[in-house]
């Protein structure tokens, strides 16, 4: 029965994934086991600019860490050590026994959004791993544009909840729901 | 820390997502946390068919249950108690801050796709809920065009592990890859 527990004590405490690690100068270790996170959505060719007609589309897949997930459907707020990944992926038409549509190929970026206020001025600080091999990655500056239009336009804090539809019923209800601006 | 051993112990079992549970005459209970099991892979307007440019294009989501997709990372092989998810939603384009491409709106359709040898005379069983309150689906016939289709163009067993990107090379290093047909 002792060995069960252990067993069991060692399933929920296993993922690396329950906050962020640093390495030295404070930079962000990769989160390899991000495609074990709890999902949140996906997108086809999303922008919040110009649409770009010249190049194909692209799929974006957002997830957030287990543990801040949880903390999200009792409160409707993120608390620190929350890390969402938004992934980057090719979007494919041809294959098998497809016929139509888009489905998802190889990984193109990754982007990892952190929320740590005793670690960063404005609370929140996004990394981007773009190479595959990528271990380690410095915070954006303050003032990157990723940093403004997520504190300019998220529903909920600095994250874009209004793109993540299983989310916005639980932050309207726990009242953390500032719109869709 | 006897306390501390038992809310592990509690959050390791907790989820009902270890395997299917069945009601009366057979019938699958409807999974409830499947937006908690591993995300695979999102699809837009995918289609077997002819391609129905009338209609708007639909998001699909693939989930699987997490002790499946562990025993996939080791074998490349479904354990029987496998489910998956296949969850469709709508697509929309005008909210918020985006301005082109499509993100994912409400639940339209949710089949859920189970491994069980001892009860399937063919190993794998699809059921349909069709209504979001609905509780319980009887298997579709095995005869159905849905399992015709997954036993003659699966990757993997009868699953298109073809369009699961993370899952083709685990499957081609393990050996059972059986070709994209």
């Amino acid at each position: 029965m002792r060995g069960a527990l252990l067993v069991a004590l060692t399933l929920a405490v296993a993922p690396s994934t329950s906050g962020p690690r640093y390495g030295t100068d404070g930079q962000l270790v990769r989160p390899d086991d991000y495609r074990e996170w709890i999902f949140l959505s996906s997108g086809l060719g999303m922008t919040y600019g110009a649409v770009d007609k010249a190049g194909p589309p692209r799929f974006d897949n957002v997830f957030v860490t287990p543990a801040a997930y949880r903390n999200f459907l009792q409160t409707g707020s993120w608390p620190d050590g929350t890390m969402f990944a938004l992934e980057v992926r090719a979007a494919t038409s041809q294959g098998s026994i497809n016929r139509g549509g888009h489905y998802q190929a190889g990984v193109q970026a990754l982007e990892i959004h952190v929320k740590d206020r005793a670690r960063f001025a404005k609370g929140w600080a996004f990394f981007a791993f773009d190479r595959t091999d990528q271990q380690l990655a410095r915070p954006f500056p303050p003032t990157s544009r990723c940093q403004e239009c997520h504190a300019g336009h998220g529903a909920v804090d600095e994250t874009f909840v209004q793109f993540y539809p299983t989310l916005i019923p639980v932050a309207r209800a726990r009242g953390t729901f500032k719109g869709e601006n």
